[in-house]
């Protein structure tokens, strides 16, 4: 049987502890981490560059069906898919928690190895937060700064009339696996004997539950001698995302329906689940990929880095996109808009 | 009637737009404020201190009686204390928050008018955050990045033998606060028609509504050329803090029961509820008041700095501290530990 330690146990301070000892700190910038008023950071005469996101349980995340130590790597890789939207590089998290008593000493163990994982993976150091009681279920907040020399900074009002539109990766799995997931937690409410069929929806589940934060790609442009003119990360979908491009920057764009990059386990989820594998790429959510435009003049460099697809184009139609589709007809991009009251 | 507009009706966007609109960048340094996937921060080559808290209805405040303006002001206030104890100057903040739909939009502007006080009081710009439902009840995240030329930086683990313990303010009032404001509440829920009666107990009342960080004392010492040898501020109560400078820096400290700075108020609170006001400034908590040493060499400049106490000196008797009684008993300090969990 699983141990399960109560938090009493620990106390506040034996939890911060129990953290502190499992953090080393890997950027020599990070003067000071855990363990005083305040945490200290030497930028160098950067840029800093700084997110935050709050992750509520029952409205981002149902620890039904999500591990805690995916989620711990997801609240981090989340963060730093802002920071490389920005162009930057991520340094430092903090990271506060809400916790009810539900949780036990080996729980919140998960939940940071996860986060360690992706302070690993990231190169980014955890260098406080706070710990506090919730008399609700599992709260995550977490900021992140990042640095970046000034002039490499991208911003999202920048895209220019004729620059082409590029995203990264594929889109609209980790809205198909957020379905399966769903659809499997009522099958096992229903008959919790019956084991899960995941097997050959493995990618769209993962993208969903322990989604990456593109620093490749940040990587890959920078080596290429790419600045993009614009830069978002897809966490709303595509459509709403290319829509604050838009409307940022005053200006339009086209895209083609059959330069969207969607993967074959998207499309076989769409038919069983008669779902529409366009409609999960443009509102679905999620992805972390990053969209992003670049002047014409880089066409020969883009087109030779991997796992970017090009797929349209800026026009000089004002806060307006469309998408061209197959059949030729010309479609209004539209966001549902991701509402979370 | 007090007009009452859903949340619904602004939506996540309008909610963010309405927050913008009411806040102006102050510092220089700012470079981009909220509106893009992170915010930007020009350092100039100065170290950057950070801290960041999570308060959580139900565990930090109650709203019974704590007004949403004070609560946003008290929230940004806190934090801003943690850098005040680094002895660096704050400069911005991101603000996430948890609302439920019982909140309208008048409530949030309320609360946000709070914050903005705050912000305007202590000069830091509001770059970011994050909007989100929750499922509990109010839940505010904020994080705090504040400056200082690295030679400045005070942290609590260098406190030298010999060195003088200094605190400044009074201590104590806000947790007699925090028992009138308790007792007025039951008195409330058992007849609602009744007054309360808090004339007497004003400033009670406000140490614990609406702390003040004390970054006049951090101007005060520099004006004065001093700069302390160790440095925390009073979230937990005296014993606790000192407890931890002992702790850290190897140290230990014997302070004086007559010079400690009680106000009349406390004294007064004290006796009518049958509290110790000895134990409240000891064991209360949330004075926000900054507590340090400095060397025996800064007696003469340190003494004429106004709202500064000295109230006793450090000792070779490692991690262990003592309050010598006006009976002339030497006790030991002791923190029951605030403990969250």
């Amino acid at each position: 049987m699983q141990t399960r330690t109560e938090l009493s146990t620990l106390g506040e301070f034996g939890l911060i502890n129990r953290i502190d000892s499992q953090f080393k700190m890997v950027n020599k910038e990070t003067i000071k981490g855990i363990g005083d008023d305040a945490a200290v950071v030497n930028t160098d005469g950067k840029e800093l560059v700084v997110s935050t996101d709050l992750l509520m349980e029952g409205i981002h995340f149902d620890l039904t069906y999500c591990p805690l130590k995916h989620l711990g790597f997801k609240a981090v890789a989340v963060n730093v898919s802002d920071i490389a939207a920005m162009n930057a590089i991520p340094k430092q998290i903090t990271v506060s928690l809400g916790l009810s008593n539900r949780f036990s000493v080996e729980a919140i163990d998960e939940l940071y190895e996860g986060i360690k994982l992706a302070c690993d993976e990231y190169q980014v150091d955890l260098i406080g937060g706070d710990t506090s009681s919730s008399r609700a279920g599992l709260v995550i907040s977490i900021t992140v700064l990042g640095v970046a020399e000034k002039e490499n900074i991208v911003y999202r009002n920048t895209a220019k009339v004729g620059d082409l539109v590029c995203v990264s990766g594929d889109l609209g799995a980790a809205y198909m696996g957020l379905q399966v997931l769903e659809r499997e937690k009522q099958v096992y409410l229903s008959n919790p004997d019956m084991q899960p069929e995941l097997n050959d929806k493995d990618y769209a589940v993962q993208r969903q539950l322990k989604p990456v934060a593109r620093m490749d790609v940040i990587h890959s442009l920078r080596d290429a001698g790419i600045l993009p003119t614009s830069m978002i990360d897809v966490s709303d979908g595509l459509a709403a995302e290319l829509l604050h491009i838009c409307k940022k920057s005053g200006v339009g764009a086209v895209i083609f329906e059959d330069k969207m990059p969607i993967d074959d386990q998207t499309y076989l989820i769409g038919t069983e689940l008669s779902l529409s594998p366009m409609t999960a790429a443009l509102n679905g959510g999620e992805d972390y990929e990053l969209l992003f435009t670049v002047s014409q003049a880089d066409y020969e460099k883009i087109k030779v880095v991997s796992d970017i697809s090009m797929i349209g184009y800026i026009t000089n139609e004002v806060k307006n996109a469309h998408i061209m589709m197959k059949s030729g007809s010309l479609i209004p991009l539209t966001s549902p808009g991701y509402e979370h009251f």
